[in-house]
């Protein structure tokens, strides 16, 4: 991803979501942009900034737990949340966290 | 970095940085490692995780908004911050938020 996520005055939502991968590719790259693709399209989808070294660190920006809740349970999402667990990570941690504040400079 | 970060059971709070670089580095390496450095040694200081590619996202976790804000206060990091502004990056957003669940595998 190549910009900062353009979100609306707080409070909002941040699903913070960092792994770390297996040796093996398996189709990792092609879900990796679908998902990126299809969070975009759901209800109450803000933004999101992701980067990958050794380990990869995605935060996605939503307006409501329920949002985050819907997309947690989106079909095609969950069935790459398994093959997740069982094929390309070998950790992972998602955190959800309510944004209270925010600031910076340039964009 | 290449370790998913060992937290406390929530809540606790998260400082989700995201920059965009200059394109000189002018000490940038340095005062990177430094500031990693530093913040670990700060009083309510928890963690953190860092990925760059295009987008740099930096996720650093502390046990209260008083500590973040002793952090942002900090002599030499209010200079790595006058710095980062002046020479290191284009565009940065800043985010403080609370942490209110967290799960995963792994690790």
């Amino acid at each position: 991803m190549t910009r900062i996520a353009n979100t609306p005055e707080p409070p909002y939502y941040a699903v913070i979501f960092t792994s770390l991968r297996t040796a093996e590719d398996n189709g990792y790259g092609l879900m990796a942009e679908r998902m990126t693709e299809l969070a975009a399209q759901q209800p109450g989808f803000l933004g999101m900034e992701s980067a990958r070294e050794a380990l990869g660190v995605t935060v996605s920006y939503w307006d409501s737990l329920e949002a985050i809740q819907r997309w947690k349970q989106q079909v095609e999402h969950r069935e790459a949340q398994r093959l997740g667990r069982s094929e390309w990570y070998a950790a992972y941690r998602v955190r959800v966290a309510r944004v209270e504040r925010d600031y910076g400079f340039g964009e």
